[in-house]
């Protein structure tokens, strides 16, 4: 039995997120499948992040056992043919020891998200980015995110079915740079609550869009309180970018 | 009576290229369609570049004629507004002269080729990148490109069905460049055959596999036969990127 540490990239438009579902095809099932279709037994595939519908993956890292002998370049190719037709593909195979867990095991998880900034909507970037036509200033943004780097309780930017056990979380890293029309958000924690991202990103546009001032984010963390923050980003303008172990 | 310079960023995924097609969709009936729902009449669109079936624009011109009197944020909206659900956008509508000729008044176009040289397939690009798996040397593409430049009968690279009244063209610039697990062919001139770019980017991969010398390129160009240079790459890498007047 050997495990796997397998890096991937998807288009989150075609799944229904990571995790299993009756509902519909997810990242899980196509790679479980793939497995078995090479391996002839199907096993259980961890990841990283365990990423909504619509959410993409550049870099999302994700581990299963295979009982079979192969080699990584194997693993890759075999994989790939597998899941051919599905917008999901193996960049990197690495045999692993049975110590490494792709949840448990992560050090840091890097986040991006992408909103398109500009009165025209995508055509090209269409479920890849956020839009928003009103002119942001992204530099507020940045400035404004900056409280909430740090060791804090982030129940205002927690998703009501997080399953997380403390609210408590250290954002490493919240960077928002304009790039031409396109605005970036960079977010590096050890771990993030569910729709975390999500919920920043939301409540900083408000920034962005003079809507609010950069000390109100602050009292936004301070509350405590989901109903303090910003709306929800929706799920199309983020990206699993990294995953450090 | 008013003419109208207009701006186009649109997947060519979804279209059968530029041109009106009996078969199916194509953005200039998609532009003209729109227009009419916006005017009541329908007008003629002529565009800078007849792109082909797959072949994406971030940078389209296209002009065409609008009696009502109305401004050049209305004519943007409106017709976004009446091209929702297909993946063109009007980024940008400037009212001009009635000399003004989006192909005719030209003076140069500029498209960019992309390559995604990994193992692995694109996910998330697939449809935007031509994906070849074989390891390609750029600098060495580069250097053969340079074969290209300059004012040359283009006959090696010219499709069968190309209407050009002469094959000889001048080449301003054509440079490849690599970012990474991507490759990029920028080409620069004021007009191009049919397929010159994908004939010249399908020939100058054989250079960067190692198949052909750069002086082989040269040779292709000399021989003004299109059986002389390599196969046409596919549409899907293609962008049309800008047009100047």
């Amino acid at each position: 039995m050997t495990r796997w540490k397998l890096t991937l990239e998807y288009d989150g438009t075609a799944f229904l997120g990571w995790q299993r579902q009756a509902q519909g095809m997810t990242v899980q099932q196509a790679l479980e499948e793939a497995a078995e279709r090479f391996c002839g037994e199907r096993p259980v595939a961890h990841a990283a992040g365990r990423t909504d519908t619509g959410v993409h993956a550049l870099g999302q890292v994700a581990h299963l056992d295979i009982a079979r002998e192969t080699s990584a370049h194997t693993v890759q190719m075999a994989l790939n043919q597998h899941l051919k037709g599905l917008p999901v593909v193996v960049l990197a195979a690495e045999a692993v020891g049975e110590a490494f867990h792709a949840r448990f095991s992560a050090r840091a998880r890097h986040y991006r998200f992408r909103i398109l900034n500009r009165r025209a909507p995508p055509a090209l970037e269409r479920g890849r980015v956020w839009w928003l036509p009103v002119p942001l200033d992204a530099a507020a943004m940045h400035d404004a995110a900056q409280h909430l780097v740090g060791h804090h309780d982030f129940s205002s930017f927690r998703a009501a079915e997080c399953q997380a056990a403390s609210p408590v979380k250290t954002l490493d890293r919240l960077e928002v740079t304009r790039l031409g029309e396109e605005i970036e958000v960079l977010a590096e924690a050890r771990s993030f609550l569910h729709h975390q991202v999500r919920n920043m990103v939301g409540t900083l546009a408000l920034v962005g869009r003079g809507k609010w001032q950069g000390r109100q984010v602050a009292a936004a963390l301070a509350a405590r309180d989901r109903k303090a923050a910003g709306p929800t980003a929706p799920p199309e303008g983020l990206y699993l970018v990294r995953v450090v172990y």
